[in-house]
């Protein structure tokens, strides 16, 4: 057996990638640790002796041609590297500490631009409090550029895309969809406000929104299920822009589009009100939307009863 | 600017592995601070509030067609990945916790096969006490396969690259050389002797061997120099074989091979002897060889004056 499939069944291509990290979870077998010390949220949390209890660690990366391509500027996709992983840290509602950085590129690629993407990068970590500590540069194939940051930041407690219970309010921040228009290179983390969500008690749950919407809200539901109103989906100047020129509704986009990295949340019932009316006196420049309920049941409805569209983005082919 | 390089001098393959390192950290700016806590050594040290009172951290890869090929066994080549790892931690002295894992594979390659890589690599941590807490997948281009780990450990104190000083003794670990005919796959990092080291005060510095001690070797000194005894190099059997095949003197592939993860340190010169006979003590089936003595003056000599020749590894072209 060797790394090249064979047989058309094994190529990754025909997995999904939620398949592949299942299959990768269980082959890493008792050196995979349940959550929250475990893969499953944004951040993994690991019990420390600071003033600040977890430790919480993740890392993620932008790829040539996937996450940014040829026509970005270097020092943007720099940025958008730290803030990708800045939005997990803030999902788990962790102050950023520090970070490894790694490269994988070819040899034709550009040293100048390597350059202007670590600038980039550096700035936007320094400006969040995140140092970059050390890393690994290593060649790959003409035209590849692959960059990882893995990074550790501190909370007071865990908080984590598990936790949601039926009654639940679910809140979102932001405006959603149309990402690609720019925001996916623009957008800044929500360090402050998943800190502050980090400090209720009263929020069960969190993630940031990379997929989008139709595929993160289920990653928090787990087995349960949740009633949205589709009709007060808090939809972006972009998403509009965008359904103007591709025909595809703006509400559509709103709640598919991937790369919105705003904060998607869930509140215990009777301090919803509480929780909603508080974030708004701390983040007033921050919109927050109430959109709907957690259900025992699970799927997601809208409140007029349809089942809205799955969807999503995923890594590898289907799934 | 784009990332693919225009002038051939713009090229990454003309920079150099070290040259591009350098650019990187400088472009980083503020937010890449000076060692013990940023980069330069093996791992970065962290100060946190535990026990251990530092957090280690470290970021390496294996890459298909580089560290490992197409016939490489799978759970060889997770192995691997692990284990240079460790060895990173080992050289600082550290009790290894939990790493993140990150998998760029194109969509043609083996599910089964990458299955096989990560139980391989989930054996190896479950048995030096590492978790594997978390990760990322992404597509990469097809025949293409990197997986990076990133690492923390737990230290007492900072065991660095750095601190040697004038009048130290040089010692080594293990025997050196011609590891690629198949200790480079097999290897065990030196956790127990690094943290053994660690908990001696008058080892001043310590790394671990993965470019060959040509090269590793100066990466200790800093701007210090070295006085080696090359005829006491400790030879492996691989090296004689591999000499006996090709012509190079074994010798020079103890010098020169890469990927030996032995553990190379320095020793306060009043400490030498009561440091190698206690780590005998300690290790009794762990070589250890004394290589000779830190000098003020930069460049490494024989001590028949002769200066060896340079080299080593690099990933991208000279230097």
């Amino acid at each position: 057996m060797g790394p090249v499939a064979r047989r058309p069944e094994d190529r990754l291509d025909r997995l999904g990638e939620r398949e592949l990290v299942r299959r990768i979870v269980a082959a890493l077998g008792a050196a995979c640790p349940p959550a929250p010390r475990g893969p499953g949220s944004d951040c993994a949390a690991l019990e420390t002796a600071g003033e600040r209890r977890y430790r919480i660690a993740t890392v993620d990366g932008v790829l040539l041609g996937r996450h940014f391509d040829l026509s970005t500027p270097a020092e943007a996709a720099g940025r958008k590297l730290v803030h990708r992983n800045l939005s997990d840290l803030a999902a788990a509602g962790a102050r950023p500490s520090d970070g490894l950085l790694t490269l994988v590129a070819g040899g034709d690629l550009s040293a100048e631009w390597l350059e202007a993407f670590a600038r980039g990068a550096g700035a936007a970590a320094t400006d969040a409090g995140l140092e970059i500590v050390g890393g690994d540069v290593a060649r790959g194939p003409d035209g590849h550029l692959a960059a990882h940051l893995a990074v550790t930041g501190f909370a007071h407690r865990v908080l984590a895309r598990q936790g949601a219970r039926a009654g639940d309010a679910l809140l979102v921040t932001g405006a959603l969809g149309g990402s690609r228009l720019g925001r996916h290179l623009a957008f800044a983390a929500r360090l402050a406000e998943g800190e502050w969500l980090c400090g209720q008690a009263a929020v069960t749950a969190c993630t940031d929104l990379s997929d989008g919407l139709a595929a993160d809200l289920p990653g928090l539901l787990g087995t349960l299920g949740a009633t949205i109103d589709l009709a007060a989906l808090p939809v972006s100047d972009a998403a509009r822009r965008l359904a103007a020129s591709d025909g595809v509704p703006a509400e559509e986009h709103a709640w598919r589009d991937g790369e919105d990295h705003e904060l998607l949340f869930a509140v215990e019932p009777g301090m919803a009100d509480w929780v909603e009316s508080a974030f708004r006196a701390a983040f007033p420049a921050t919109p927050l939307t109430r959109l709907g309920v957690v259900e025992r049941d699970g799927g997601v409805r809208d409140k007029q009863g349809r089942a809205p569209t799955g969807g999503g983005f995923s890594h590898f082919g289907p799934g």
